[in-house]
């Protein structure tokens, strides 16, 4: 058995100064400074930057090449009330996010949702998941144990 | 500002039954299933599994094309004593993932650490961090909140 835990993302940087000066204008608070790596204390799990080829190196991994698009992940954000999905991304763009999905009312689920890239095109869904079904359920099991 | 929160990482699967049937081996329990979509319950932030096309349209994103080796991010898994590391690592190599760093203790930090593969190149590390230091902290403060 695998401890049921996911408690950092780490993000490899290939530029870490603006990848944490764009996450650091989001308003979010880094609790964890190194040489070449830091990580923001966020709710559920931490978000950590390190750069890439070394990020690599540290799990013995080959890095793949750079590519532009989608790199089969996204992050999930889920807020309380609707309108923090149009206020987070009003504050991401602000900050210089892409927005490529604005806020909307999703197909698949009953809620809102918009969707925002980083400058180093990490991508991250904004969501509100209405009334307190299995999805809402899950997510305050991840937060506060069962 | 944008909500601190990491809740969710969606893995955008090239084969999505493959990748949950690996994620089930680790012992880990599906919270919320639905056509094409699962997610498992996690302490931190939920596991999401969506087919890869299906997750960069969902955020009207281009899908990057696939990339072996590590593709820029990896995820992490804090365990209370050092040698959960080996249990950890022993398990998901049971269950068929790729251990590509064994347990060791990291020269950047007290503890200790390991990473794996799943069956499409996501990287996971299992990690102790010794005391309770910043590090530590940190994790606490994503799982309980401040």
């Amino acid at each position: 058995m695998v401890p049921a835990r996911l408690t950092v993302v780490t993000l490899g940087a290939r530029d870490l100064a603006r990848l944490r000066s764009f996450y650091s204008a989001l308003g979010w608070e880094v609790a964890i400074e190194a040489e070449d790596f830091c990580a923001f204390q966020l709710r559920g799990a931490l978000l950590a930057l390190f750069p890439r080829e070394k990020l690599a190196a540290d799990g013995q991994a080959r890095a793949a090449a750079p590519a532009r698009g989608m790199r089969g992940f996204s992050l999930g954000i889920n807020v309380d009330r609707p309108e923090q999905v149009d206020e987070a991304i009003a504050a991401a763009e602000n900050a210089g996010a892409t927005v490529t999905k604005p806020p909307s009312a999703p197909a698949e689920f009953e809620g809102r949702h918009a969707y925002f890239a980083d400058p180093e095109e990490n991508y991250w869904e904004v969501v509100y998941l209405r009334g307190d079904g299995p999805g809402q359920q899950a997510i305050d099991r991840a937060l506060r144990g069962p």
